[in-house]
């Protein structure tokens, strides 16, 4: 699904995703700067916990985004596809500044949000401009095709990666998180093997990538954030591979950014941290 | 160090990097096809088992290359630097039409073959047309520049790959093996990121990569090469970082090549099959 349109007058909010495991505190640089886009003292944050099926992670956030100063901060607990329908909570939603969605399986947040007034609320409060963030399964449900999972942890290969459809956030690429923790270069290829016009975006942890309205993506955090594009791919096994068999993938091309680069994703051209360009 | 010098009226024999791990039966493509090269029933074979520490390994590959109807095979034993100076050691590898250089440890490789006597042969012999193959540490003996260790086994980090001269056969770029099982991608890339003029080829277990007189490398295996080209790297911190921090490398290009598909390693130019190009 496309991003929801953008309103006369609206610029659409930051997407923030963060490759999991990020830095809690004490002075935690992804949170940080979360919190003071969606407006620090004065911002109305919302959690939402639902890819975790523990109790302690909405909770978790909570008392982190208050210990950095968000003005108000609540855990909206959704299991099920009945809370998603459930007017009070998707006008929570609505009047909050940011949305932070947690970790757990990705799974979990497209079948029980897919489709819901939740999730259509977030969609249009970030295209009138509220930021959302997510990390781990929380980034992986923001673009329009999902990982959701996939078992090339070596080599790109046939059924390597496995989409389903995303919140549709961006349609600016395929996020995958955990990165280079997991090994999960051969997912990555794996899925935009599939169709090259996917850009791979792939999110080391404590690393977040903050998307703005323009498109251009500003690396914070201790990892990297490696794209890579087929977008001039001119050959790919994909078609003609059977089941598990390794891709030969030719003509792509890869950036890897530490904090300070920055990634138009739209015009796909990586830059180098102002002090060096 | 370059490759030996080319005569008049020669044409430097294939370089055979492997990945370690290659098929050893019944019929094994790649096995099969450096004992093609030498000379199949004609052929002469050498194999050089210095980087293992087990007797076992030469008898190995002498029964296999035997077995693949190879006219002559003899393993010889170098387990000081003072073997590689036995003149009859040298006439031995001198007269043969195709060596093979086992896996074990390269390290082994570089510190007892270098600067020898053995090893200048190996240079002289294949410049006037001699085929040397090698699997595993015997793959990264064969380029100028040698990864002989390093722990980047997530994204490229400063450190993360530590450089030894190898025997330099080639100078087209440095290589790795077990590439892809043992997920390289981070020290491939940390190696290049010190000076990108070198080409970055991995290459997995049960892949060979043919590489001919005039740098045109031919994929034989069952898994892939994966190059990567920083040629035209725009920016690179590696200068910057500190120990074992990640690298940011922006504008590199790579190509994952499977069976059939090729490399021109002077023109850094990938081909698809050629039923597919």
């Amino acid at each position: 699904m496309c991003p929801a349109a953008v309103n006369d007058g609206d610029r659409r909010g930051y997407i923030i995703p963060i490759g999991g495991g990020e830095d809690k505190g004490p002075s935690p640089s992804i949170l940080e700067r979360f919190v003071d886009i969606a407006g620090g003292s004065q911002a109305d944050i919302v959690v939402l916990p639902t890819a975790s099926t523990l109790e302690s992670t909405g909770p978790l956030y909570e008392e982190i985004f208050d210990g950095l100063g968000a003005g108000t901060v609540s855990s909206i607990s959704i299991g099920t596809r009945e809370d998603c329908n459930d007017p009070q909570l998707a006008e929570r939603c609505e009047k909050a500044t940011g949305i932070f969605i947690t970790g757990g399986n990705q799974l979990r947040l497209s079948t029980i949000l897919g489709g819901t007034d939740v999730a259509q609320t977030l969609r249009r409060i970030n295209a009138r401009g509220v930021p959302i963030a997510g990390t781990s399964a929380g980034a992986s449900i923001m673009s329009e095709h999902m990982i959701a999972g996939g078992d090339a942890d070596q080599g790109p290969s046939e059924g390597g990666a496995v989409l389903a459809p995303g919140l549709g956030l961006t349609n600016a690429g395929v996020i995958d998180q955990h990165f280079s923790e997991r090994y999960r270069l051969g997912r990555l290829l794996s899925a935009i093997a599939l169709n090259p016009f996917l850009l791979g975006i792939g999110i080391d942890e404590d690393t977040g990538a903050f998307i703005d309205a323009d498109g251009m993506m500003d690396i914070v955090g201790s990892g990297t954030v490696t794209i890579v594009d087929g977008g001039d791919l001119k050959y790919s096994s994909a078609h003609s591979a059977n089941r598990n068999q390794g891709l030969g993938m030719l003509g792509l091309k890869m950036d890897v950014l530490h904090e300070g680069c920055r990634y138009d994703l739209n015009m796909r051209e990586a830059f180098a941290p102002p002090e060096d360009s």
